[in-house]
């Protein structure tokens, strides 16, 4: 089958490798309908050094069950099912307190063991938590439209909604949006979705922050860093944000956060930071009760709530993939994205 | 009369000064019936630059009122009341929001305009909102430990209770304190109120913790660092606690919380944090989605519901005093909060 490795900051290759097998009886081995790259990819697209062994990669899809191991009993081979980003036996104590990305059995794709999933098949651990079934559902003849929006579900929209979801949003909250990237717009929204009164989304890709105004947003925000600061705490009356949902990852987006945040306010941050130190001290977060919060979404836990709004079309955040290539074009995927040519790219098998 | 002012580290005086008078429509003179030192009146006592201008000290208190300006309503002179930490309208947004500490009128005692607390005077700026009556208490009468109980309303207490409301306690939870000065025990008598089924006190002062255990402490844990984060770890059978409720400030009772804080769970903090930078990226608190909350309380939001606990007796909060001195033996309080000989040290006139 074909995979996609990468081997060092700019060197994405899809390569010819065997096919999975199933080495526990919880795993299932999948076929691909759809994966797509991630904006946390182009992290060690930037900065990861060059190596002699490629890191597999891909944590997003949709697919068709090929295989079941002994122990499996929620999926079985023809089901079409969502994998969400993570794998997680979906029965631990964090699990069952709706943090499965904490699952104590749980971890991450993309490891030498794992594998990645952008690629033909894939090996899919603890298939009965990490695999969620999509019912009455032929993805041979679903349009694409529903499957680009199928496959948000395995991390990019609900990311953007685990966001609006720790940030605690709720009708009559006035919500910024930090980042115009394919989880800041799902994060737009999300809020709508949850009813937020006012939706301020900072950016300046206008093709992007246009989607966000279709996807909910009520006001765009072009200036950064102070001047971003101010025009947010203009419209807000001088009061700030109730709720700052941070879906870049970089400082300054941090510094953003804390500067628009209301007194007793939440940031809540869903793109992985690129820091590690930040102030949280008496003249950022302390002094005003500001809150923090977010972390990697337990897709898991909101995914079944979800399938029923996209395939009713109540959402359509599949609207955010704006290319759609085969795998073997995924390094120049990868490419068109780190350029802002493409929001977010799509992959077929 | 007599009031307390700071020169420098370690450089307390009590002076006579002249008495304070109605500056605005809207303040108060006030008449001291009990004031005390709080543990953050110490970082000054410990960092102060000297100074030939003393800088007037102290935040809480309990006092009759002696006059009022023409724009006062809800309290008269002669009314027995307590004054929160910080004063504010009460009517602002951030107010009704229930975030009184970020009032957009109000602001904080010891400044050179306002004056402080460890007085035999004071004057109340924005009285409506910065004075709550006592009902049905005369304080020339009332016992003294129903005045000390009264007197942690102005600010230990219900610093304590913020941090455990902000933190989300409730029935079920395994909460953990970090400090056993009078705030961090105030906080566990907030979290028994709360319902937390398990609460861990960290703190190595004997006398200190088992007023603690008193107070509803289920575990006492005196170890400190790693091998404090190991028994926390150990306690709550590897998965951590749910809620850490910070009562230091110092940037090591940080590490701790991050340390022992459970996925998804919160920390929140009430030491006011000596430390503007702190870790918060995926090693710290995003990886496992912890959540920061917490700051200065606001005190004047939970007070009308905390009177009559205090006046039935339901609750005892006055108990972290462990020593009373006339307002001229003031510097000796500071330096035996200082010497940790006494814990919170209660002012009379």
């Amino acid at each position: 089958m074909l995979a996609t490795f990468m081997y060092g900051a700019g060197d994405v290759r899809v390569e010819t490798v065997s096919d999975p097998t199933i080495k526990n009886p919880t795993d299932a081995i999948v076929r691909t309908v759809r994966s797509c790259i991630c904006g946390s990819d182009l992290h060690p697209y930037h900065s990861m050094d060059a190596s002699s062994e490629g890191s597999p990669m891909g944590h997003e899809l949709i697919a068709v069950v090929e295989e079941v191991g002994a122990d499996v009993t929620t999926v079985r081979a023809g089901d079409f099912v969502i994998a969400p980003f993570a794998f997680q036996d979906n029965t631990c104590v964090f699990c069952r307190e709706g943090f499965q990305t904490s699952c104590i059995h749980g971890g991450w794709y993309g490891s030498a063991e794992t594998g990645g999933l952008q690629a033909d098949l894939a090996r899919i651990p603890l298939a009965d938590g990490s695999l969620v079934k999509v019912p009455d559902l032929n993805p041979a003849t679903a349009d694409d439209g529903m499957l680009a929006s199928l496959l948000t579900l395995s991390d990019v929209y609900l990311t953007g909604y685990h966001a609006a979801h720790m940030g605690q949003v709720q009708p009559g909250k006035t919500v910024t949006v930090i980042g115009d990237g394919a989880v800041g717009l799902s994060a737009v929204l999300a809020a709508n979705q949850l009813g937020a009164e006012r939706i301020i989304l900072m950016g300046r890709h206008t093709a992007r922050t246009d989607l966000g105004v279709e996807f909910g947003a009520t006001d765009v925000v072009a200036e950064r860093g102070n001047d971003g600061i101010a025009k947010v705490m203009d419209l807000t009356g001088g009061e700030g944000s109730h709720i700052v949902l941070e879906a870049v990852g970089h400082m300054p987006a941090y510094e953003q956060a804390y500067g628009i945040v209301r007194p007793g306010g939440i940031i809540s941050r869903v793109g992985v930071p690129q820091y590690e130190d930040a102030p949280v001290g008496f003249g950022s977060l302390f002094g005003k009760n500001a809150r923090l919060a977010g972390g990697p979404a337990p897709v898991r836990a909101y995914i079944e709530a979800a399938i029923p709004q996209v395939l009713s079309g109540q959402i359509n955040p599949g609207r955010v993939f704006d290319r759609t290539i085969s795998l073997a074009e995924v390094p120049a995927g990868y490419q068109a994205m780190d350029d802002r040519t493409a929001l977010k790219v799509m992959v077929t098998p």
